[in-house]
């Protein structure tokens, strides 16, 4: 019992301290294979060396999001593990793209921490950093948990809630160095749409859906190192269903939303996301998008939006939350992202 | 919506045009992987480096059906996403092996068109052709299929059909440069059985089956980038089901026959393909194997065979079509296809 | 049918006699990449390349239990497709690091023979050795199956019961060359228990459980080439349950093990394993640890641990066998093995 790993309760958290998470991981061919057997993804910059070097890059990279997954599943036996809820993200930022064959690690950073009125849990604000081999930071970005205490009665530490952005400007995102879209085939990359013919409010419906299947979410979960065993034990719940991994329908969503954003084909910034209902096993996923703002980077043809992605159940597209305020039951993923996408 | 690929109907095709498919795509060792891990493939020149290179080989190539499925995969939003049937193939060749790190990309040359005579739909038949990074056509054949017209009383084009062989000589056939069979080694190819052992008309019960799961044939199809919806949308049909992705049965298929053909290693024509009947999610896939025809090929120990590779969901071996000419319930698919074989 | 491959009966059987097993293979980053998805695989040496370099290895090789995939599935035509039971394992040792890129290829020696006393089957027991793409070994390993008689009235052999070790002395294990844990990162291994913390009688539950899926246990056999059909085909046994290959149950509880034994780094030595009760889809594997025997290696900071390795669906950890000395129906693993593990 010592020997295993209990995570962390709220009172093991400091502002300030740096948690250094285990398990580097070295990415392959065969991470970027998993990723597309599991995805629908298809965009051409991380589909083709070819067109990756047409735009710049010395290959195609890693799926954006896989770049996370790989990041924000090490720190789960040290953030997550007795969390009670993933509240949020904030200041989500790529910073440069990452190949097979580089080694990845995390570590995170304390920055908040509140108890809750209730004495029995608090929050815990974390900034996560993923280096590549070359101590080079690939990402970073905020996570805030809800984490157990140990002891209910136990003292709580000084609150401190961190001033966070609620929306990343674009002069905070990173352009991949070198990246030049003046040359882009929208032929192979599948549709003709490009950065000035979207237009803020204007709305998408992905039109695609995918069921998934419990064999899929393990795999993708687990090929992320992530060991919270919600996902893998069905014993734990009365109902029998394993939770999926928010991650899962974030790629799911956004791999769906090719079909009408074929050309957003990086993704650089992430201004929030909230997991608003669980997924389980059987429920067919569908997305939509919503243009949220747009802006120039400054570098060759490359222009960014901003777009809120919502992952749905079932239901209407482009409904969200109820007269309540709150997300409609049909409702699983409300994710506000910076994508770039040729001029 | 307007932003979305609603797919080609009937009157969007001329004969004539060549239509480039989008999202090309770099293979490496991942997909190979997969392809193990999703059929029971065991073909040896396809799974071992050292065995490809005393055939004369630079490596272990990809799969000739991985091939075909990833050149196929590109072209379903152009061609099949309104597609009511896919009818027939033609005139397959592979013409190089693709290996990992080569890049794909597809186009299809639309080469016939037939109104039905009910005006609601026609048929389409293209010309698809796979090349690498180097512009080198990996493989091409004719492919038809049934495709709802946009309105039903809109003009019908000039009827077209093309003139198609039904089956290719063996002078169609190209071997790829290198091949040598003169230094075969059988016993760790798995089989002693060489070209000379076969006789026309012989037939083989590949014995073993497989019962399939969504799980697999979805991330199968996705790996291709095929992202025809009936794959992955279980509330698409009243049944519930998903069905199957004719590839799949395919290479299920194909990966089966290595019980009786595991010498059968390289796949170089299509003469033709029916995909008799659907395929689900529980179904057990079974393979029987009939040699149609052998051929000398010039190349040093080459030898061809024709066979007719026939998948089954139970019922006898060997059966095919009821009296009434209709293929039997059972089975799913009647392929015709060309294979290179030690002599 | 006389082209397909039947499996050899116990007749077909002479010490002394070596079998050359067909297929080798080849792999790649993609088998590595499948292991962590099949696998909640987080130990840090097979998982980073930086990390395994810092351990003075060239490489993050394959998982140890990965390679014994390979070399195993390679026999199952040749000794296991006509098996009622797999009987045990002894003497496995890991002689040498398996790398994306390696070819391998396996063999067999029979080493012994007993017919059993009903006439109907007997016991065969093969040294199977893996071999690299230079003729280097690998792993061997000693099993023991019980094979069917083609005819019940054949004569039996000579009764030959090979001396087996009932477990490797630590001189019979082999460090891999150049293995150096002088400078063990612990902090990146995920734990910080060293060899000295551990203690013989000592017994660990790890905690985490995974219940398993068709999809997945068939991904994982198949990628391994082994087609012993009870796995594949759920029309073969009346209940409809596929049996899962008891390699997927030792890789599943191996990996669950990484909690409390992360840096039980690299396996070396198999003394020997049952699978006590079969493994089915829908079951939730969990594992405990028992600390048998502890050894120094001579190699850099290098210690050994004899661990018995054991997997349940349900039931109280640590509880094995019942009073009549049978294994009780939860367990479905009884491994035991040598592991290095930082000093």
């Amino acid at each position: 019992m010592a020997k295993t790993n209990p995570g962390r309760f709220f009172e093991d958290y400091t502002v300030g301290e740096t948690i250094d998470h285990a398990v580097p991981r070295t990415v392959s061919g065969g991470e970027r294979a998993l990723y597309h057997a599991l995805y629908p993804a298809r965009h051409a910059l991380y589909s083709s060396d070819a067109f990756a070097q047409s735009c710049g890059l010395p290959a195609s990279p890693l799926d954006d999001l896989a770049a996370f997954h790989v990041v924000f599943g090490k720190t789960v036996p040290d953030i997550s593990l007795n969390a009670l809820a993933n509240l949020g993200y904030a200041e989500g930022r790529w910073l440069r793209p990452v190949y097979p064959g580089d080694t990845l690690r995390s570590s995170s950073e304390v920055i908040g921490l509140k108890q809750n009125s209730n004495g029995k849990s608090g929050v815990v604000w974390v900034r996560t950093k993923g280096e590549n081999q070359r101590g080079e930071t690939v990402m970073d970005y905020v996570r805030w948990v809800m984490v157990r205490k140990r002891e209910a009665g136990s003292a709580a530490p000084e609150a401190i809630i961190p001033d966070l952005k609620p929306v990343l400007d674009v002069s905070d995102l990173v352009v991949p160095e070198g990246l030049d879209f003046t040359g882009y085939d929208f032929t192979l990359a599948g549709e003709p749409h490009r950065w000035g013919d979207y237009e803020v409010g204007e709305t998408i419906d992905h039109v695609d859906g995918v069921t998934v299947e419990e064999a899929e979410h393990m795999m993708a979960t687990r090929l992320w190192q992530n060991t919270a065993k919600v996902h893998f034990d069905a014993t734990l719940r009365e109902d029998g269903n394993r939770l999926i991994y928010g991650g899962h329908v974030i790629s799911m969503a956004r791999a769906l939303s090719f079909n009408g954003l074929a050309n957003a084909q990086m993704i650089v910034g992430l201004n929030g996301g909230a997991h608003a209902n669980p997924c389980y096993s059987g429920d067919t996923i569908r997305a939509w998008t919503e243009v949220l703002d747009k802006a120039e980077t400054g570098a060759p043809g490359v222009g960014a939006l901003r777009l809120r992605l919502v992952a749905t159940k079932g239901g209407e597209p482009f409904t969200l939350k109820g007269e309540d305020g709150k997300y409609l039951p049909h409702v699983m993923l409300d994710l506000d992202y910076w994508a770039l996408m040729p001029m």
